[in-house]
């Protein structure tokens, strides 16, 4: 299947779980989000990851549907004032800008709930000990362990003051090396963690399979939020739908701020050459276009 | 188990669930609100349901757990500065008067993945079978087609401008009245109900008992509610620890602010004689102490 095949079946499938029933505005704002045009990079990943171990593509399109809403989630949370304060998302207003503060902070959390629903009443075809398999990765990925640590890790982060011991500069027993790692390990591959593993669940593949979907989510995750952060410098408006030079601006903790943007290129190409042998024996064209893609913008 | 017993067991379980790691203030602003004292009725109802259908009452805890954490997480994101604006809850600070906006908005997100996560890493002597009714019925309750969808429907009634149609006040397409038990169902009586639900479930209930559980939730509910809006205007802040008389200035449509209270009074008494005659055949000390305690405080 191609890249615009299975982002079709995703977008037709979003549109149909999100219907728009009484109160219209809290359905209408979880739609909105979720159903901005994106790349859908993570329910591609998830069914691909499927496919990849002789699972059905079909069964795995709930929980890349729900990964999506998660991710739509995190966005409309994000840009919130009291976050990250972002008017811009995907080239469109962000949430609250449309529906007011209280219906986002609402539609994100109801969306938090739906997504599982969704997996849930969507996996006919799934036993049940694998719709908990997958529901249990789903919530792991989703909450304080991980995905919210992470948000949390990268807000604490941003202009705080850090404690010099022993020579290092630390904050909450971490170093900037070390809360830069957790930052990106938690609050951006955690998702695609998820959708490799969730994937590969629904197709019944072993626990070493599995393993070695968590490896390559870690890795293309990580090679992902330093393109991300290098885009934040180097890219314009038009091409990322979002406000742009505001890392620096902030004092965020990234990768490009840390240690420059020659160093963040070096890196991620590196993790992207790392995750390609990883995946090289699966021969998928999907996989190795997202590759191709985030690399070509990085040269 | 006497009522006293029942809130000790979830007390102390929710102590040990919610541990505290890195980055320490999400965990730290998620156990705040869950363990502040509260009367433990949504997981007490959960376990004495258990109970009542033949159930240990161990297997229901994980699940009283979870919604104890559900209800927290609503309080959380109910009192946020761009919702009901409150600085007080439970006789303490809110959440976000402690952490910040930022972290409440974050805790109660990971509060809606941690309650479901505790479900499943916890309820080990249960069926997945089991598990995946009790999560399918949790979620639906925490999402926009209950609790979510109630809140909205409050907020967005709040000082809304009705429409005069045919000489009925609509919004939305519902009168006042019909508005008024949308909010009352979907906002208070859906925790009630899943938490009977979710421990009949559990004990192995069949579906007419489930069934009865839930009319139980929603008549108790609904009395539940009204004694709560007639405790906004007769009780004082040392019994209720929240902001009192914030429903008549805001312009919230309640049943006191609809009907007066009088008639509150009667229909919440209405309500409750309804709900004995439902579980008279339990003959359970805790919910009839429960109904007891309520009955006392609308005299």
């Amino acid at each position: 299947m191609t890249m615009n095949k299975y982002i079709e079946l995703v977008d037709k499938k979003l549109d149909e779980y999100l219907k728009i029933e009484y109160p219209e505005s809290i359905f209408k704002s979880m739609k909105y989000t979720v159903t901005l045009p994106g790349k859908r990079l993570r329910p591609v990943m998830c069914m691909e990851a499927c496919r990849v171990f002789g699972g059905n593509v079909e069964d795995a399109l709930p929980t890349a549907c729900a990964i999506e809403m998660l991710h739509a989630q995190s966005l409309i949370h994000d840009d919130l004032p009291c976050m990250d304060n972002d008017n811009f998302r995907r080239g469109n207003p962000s949430n609250h800008k449309v529906f007011g503060e209280a219906i986002a902070v609402l539609a994100g959390d109801a969306l938090l709930s739906y997504a599982p629903q969704t997996i849930i009443e969507q996996s006919k075809n799934l036993s049940a000990e694998t719709v908990l398999k997958v529901l249990h990765t789903f919530v792991s990925a989703a909450g304080a362990y991980q995905l919210i640590g992470g948000q949390v890790a990268d807000i604490k982060s941003e202009g705080a003051v850090w404690e010099n011991i022993d020579g290092k500069e630390m904050l909450e027993g971490k170093t900037k090396d070390e809360t830069l790692y957790y930052i990106h390990t938690n609050k951006t591959a955690a998702l695609f963690k998820l959708a490799l593993k969730a994937g590969a669940i629904i197709a019944g593949a072993t626990d070493e399979q599995i393993a070695e979907m968590e490896t390559f989510g870690q890795k293309f995750g990580l090679a992902f939020q330093i393109y991300d952060d290098i885009m934040d410098v180097t890219s314009t408006f038009e091409e990322l739908g979002k406000t742009l030079g505001k890392d620096a601006e902030e004092g965020k903790l990234t990768y490009v701020t840390l240690y420059g943007l020659d160093k963040a290129k070096a890196k991620a190409q590196e993790l992207l050459d790392d995750t390609r042998k990883i995946i090289s024996k699966y021969n998928s064209d999907i996989f190795n276009g997202i590759l191709d893609k985030i690399e070509s913008k990085i040269k």
